[in-house]
């Protein structure tokens, strides 16, 4: 199962929360405070490559963390959830992981777009149609 | 359930795929050709304010639509997946969404990082470790 040099392989042995087939694990390089992966326990690259149960459960242990994030989390008004799935969208790691990243207001200018900005400058829509802060989501 | 005003409430009557309880329409502004959205039929603001049977379903349609996009998405190399759970995390829209966003190679010069550049300077962390183009997915 362990895939030679694979840094997401091993960690489940530091596991914040498993469940019977996924992981939560702290990133290493964290870019906030808390900045979680949850990770299937078996070496698969891509999000095409779990079984159906090893999907359900993944995505159960995410919301599962999100409902009830770890201590190292802290205050989190919002949450960036993402997978960069494949090295086209920026996956470095060959094993499946679902980046975490608590949010906290303030800690970016304007973080409207949020995964939207992984491609840059088409990123913002909502001027173009007169998008306020009214309807932003509180 | 339609709660007013939300542009996606109204959206599942232009699906590209359904399910029982999430749909998948393109987005509007979409970022990349193919730019697809992943939702609840029913309007939820969070994540968590999901409930199970509504979270699997909406995840087991991101897998299916992963697993065979509609031919609208073309060609892809790879996935941005990505949530803006909140405000603080860009959400704009008061609906959960999921953004399914095709990517190709080149698309931009060095995708690494992917959805960790939601939160900017701190993403890279592979120049520090030695990590080269041997180690990324293919």
């Amino acid at each position: 199962m362990r895939a030679v040099s694979c840094p997401l392989c091993g960690a489940a042995a530091s596991a914040l929360r498993r469940s019977t087939l996924a992981a939560v694990v702290a990133d290493r390089y964290p870019v906030a405070a808390g900045h979680l992966l949850v990770l299937p326990l078996r070496h698969c690259g891509r999000l095409v490559d779990l079984d159906d149960e090893e999907r359900a459960d993944l995505w159960a242990l995410v919301h599962d963390t999100l409902d009830a994030p770890p201590p190292v989390v802290g205050e989190a008004d919002g949450w960036t959830v993402g997978v960069n799935d494949g090295a086209a969208a920026g996956q470095v790691i060959d094993h499946v992981h679902v980046h975490l990243i608590p949010r906290r207001a303030g800690d970016v200018s304007d973080p409207r777009g949020g995964v939207r900005w992984v491609l840059g400058a088409k990123a913002p829509w909502w001027d173009d149609v007169g998008v306020d802060d009214a309807s932003r989501h509180r």
